[in-house]
């Protein structure tokens, strides 16, 4: 995304945690920040971090983000964290007098190499139109939400809730078919060549069919964290979500078997495995 | 699927237990059977009908198609019917000398019309071979599962099962983004402009999103009887469904509300109200 | 049931498909029937078996109760089976001019060896008065539900129901102690000192604290078979049984297991095992 | 509870962030504290508040307990908190050196008055012994549970998670049985006067089967709290509750549809109208 930026033409300030990781970008050409205040001092910020823990330390910590920007600046949160913690960066940003946009984005690390993702952006109209450029620069479609920044948080934990859901089906379908005796790659092919002709389907499909759990494009301990995501947004607006609470349970029993690490796709195991598989 | 045949040069004769719809295509060609036994002196006798009772009484019943049909002649059954009648359908047409292919279809009317059908055959080699030339005049592709007829009636309510654990997901998701203020249209545009690129997704996620569940594509107590069957055959071989389980018991209470002859898509409609919707 | 009969006075005439059980009861003064014709001349006839299969056949079958009985006479149906078979049993009698009472019990092998079983009794008023004299004989308490006879088989399978329910749940419970370093004895211990001072927490939590599971008090697969009865009556009447369909997907998976012979309250075992346990 | 430790002869001083509550017992005798710390002077402080957020605030926050025992008092934790919260607890005396018990009780509010709460007591031993006097005249039983004191927390939301899973069993139960036309008053004397003879299930299945779910013994919302407290417990441990789960998705329907206030056993209400009730 660093990258993507850059070859667009943004000057681009780098920093991690991990400082080798930064200096891999400083090595192309981007600036490189030793502390994170240094990171702070263009137009925007834009973080993309592991979860809710990490956001929060770095963006509302001592010396993070929101204290670090100066006023009129924008910090742009492409992570996947909770609606909770994006409200309240938002706030936060808002008392502090600085710009927040929420962009989570859709697409895998080859999209974000590609500069192929699918943004969903939201927050105070002035700023969305701001960052369009850094969007452009990074995705190839940007879809806007509106004013409420966390709405973008809820809309991405609400398709990765659907991928989940679709990742349980499926496994339960091929635990079915093989006791049935139907070979699974070509139950696939009638799935994919009739209901369900869409790349999803077809890739993590093909990891169903061959039972091919590794190596993990998205681990299934991130997956249950989205699950979580979801249920907690949903709890907080009062909206029972059955499927996604049967989904967080399969991956619980997958974790306590030791299966964190895997593709988020290997609850398909938990399936075949209830079926005595 | 009938003017299809015939649009291919096959001579079909029809019969209908409601004489008014075999004459419409007597009307247009076909030769009209006034009995059953009269649609049972050719090579192949194809049904499509309702339910499990309705082919069971048809073929099984006293002057029923299994007695019907001549030595070597091919029942072709592509009715959405149990894999356990299937499996006696199979059993009772070796008995008698006939040939027995399962041959569900996936496709709405319009694709029938069209000569648009997937067809998932199965059967014994010799008799699948033979309804080659059947499957292509009224499909557009034909899937061929292997020897075990029953198999593709299996693979058939697999995948109306997978529909419905997509159309409890998509409402489930559609009401966690209605309580958030999220505009239904613009979060199906996102889920199916980035994830789920399938017509499937558009065409149920758009019924979803307006809440337009009449007129009916698929009526609620069809999608019912068909997670029924799948659970039905999960159970004869031991395997767990619980996202059906959780499908059928939604299914259920849109039922007991008095919505059997919605869409089956008012699954999202329970998942709304759930919510306080 | 038969020698609490005859310590009351009764004249019983024993029938059994396995003629040796029979022998045993007519060893001890009870006359024997070797066709099931010769048991069916008495006042009433009181099956006791298997499942719907068994009751069918005896019942319906050619030369069952049904037939031999004479008018007037009655039969006491005390098997746990469908609520749709009781309906038509009820009906089949209805129509033989003979009489029908549902009978089934609630009590373990040793209450009906010491006539302490629990009797819940439906039917036609007349027919269950005349019936009283024998359920006094074989329990402790009778329950009248009314003229439905068919009610009392959904009381019935809906007791079986709660049970399994409160296996399933004392599996999940379990299951968190132990991981989180509880002493099994103890949580029950303090779980029957409080909340569930009853003894059916205390024998079937003393299996489950233990994880013995054999011998079978009442074997798993006969638990499948009761859940699978309530969610088929609830089914019929559009109720959803969500905590039913719950339980139906761990039976199946204990049984894909090979678990089916083990005592019910093993449904604790597939608790322990998706914890990793 | 102040009152049973007064006349069991313990001096007490009562502190209530509304003062007036603590009025009450200081007109009775007791001491009364306006500041916290003034409550924090003696041998022990006993809390017994609503949930986490008030515990955290008044135990760890400025010039909370943890700060103003003295070393070697004991802090007494009676609330239903969480398992996590307990930890930090002990985590935060340990360092402070100041005693940690937690004792949380099952019984309702007339069981606490009659001083017949029962106990579970978890901490180091030389805390709980000392502590023995307090849960002497506060309880009819004490459990000790070794020295993990947020097992005591564990033991406490799991018994309330069991409840709530005997809550919706019978809510199902209620449902399947008034659709089938059994009167609602003589299946709880069956079941109850059979297979379930315990308090509990009489006095929570007259209100199911009244239908009546006021006044609240216990709120629905503080029913979902406490499932909520078990679910997070789970979680931690990679244990998965899906009865727990199910339980949740209910509690959230009934507070989406404003019944919160309710008695949770209101549970049974979703499962009515989910029938069409």
């Amino acid at each position: 995304m660093a990258r993507n930026l850059r070859k667009a033409g943004h000057a681009v300030t780098a920093y991690n945690r991990t400082r080798s990781r930064a200096e891999e970008l400083a090595a192309e050409g981007a600036s490189l920040a030793s502390r994170l205040a240094d990171a702070c001092q263009g137009e925007a910020v834009i973080t993309m971090l592991a979860d809710d823990a990490a956001v929060e330390e770095l963006v509302l910590g001592e010396g993070g983000v929101v204290s670090g920007l100066r006023s009129g600046a924008i910090h742009v949160s492409m992570s996947t964290i909770s609606v909770a913690l994006s409200q309240r960066l938002a706030d936060a940003h808002a008392k502090a007098g600085s710009g927040y946009v929420a962009a989570p984005v859709f697409g895998r690390p080859t999209a974000a190499a590609a500069a192929q993702l699918s943004i969903v952006a939201a927050g105070p109209t002035v700023y969305v139109e701001r960052s369009r450029a850094l969007f452009e620069a990074m995705g190839q479609k940007t879809f806007l939400l509106g004013e409420n920044a966390a709405a973008a948080n809820l809309v991405k934990v609400t398709g990765n809730f659907l991928i989940a859901a679709m990742l349980e089906s499926l496994g339960e379908a091929f635990a079915l078919g093989r006791k049935a005796g139907v070979d699974p790659a070509l139950l696939l092919d009638i799935l994919t060549g009739t209901i369900f002709p869409a790349p999803i389907y077809k890739s993590y499909g093909g990891m169903i069919a061959e039972q091919k759990f590794e190596p993990a494009g998205f681990k299934l301990s991130l997956g249950l964290k989205d699950v979580r995501l979801a249920l907690a947004a949903a709890e907080s607006l009062n909206v029972p979500l059955p499927i996604a609470s049967l989904v967080r349970d399969h991956f619980i029993t997958a974790i306590a078997l030791g299966r964190g690490s895997l593709d988020w796709s290997a609850l398909a195991l938990v399936c075949a495995e209830q079926a005595g598989l």
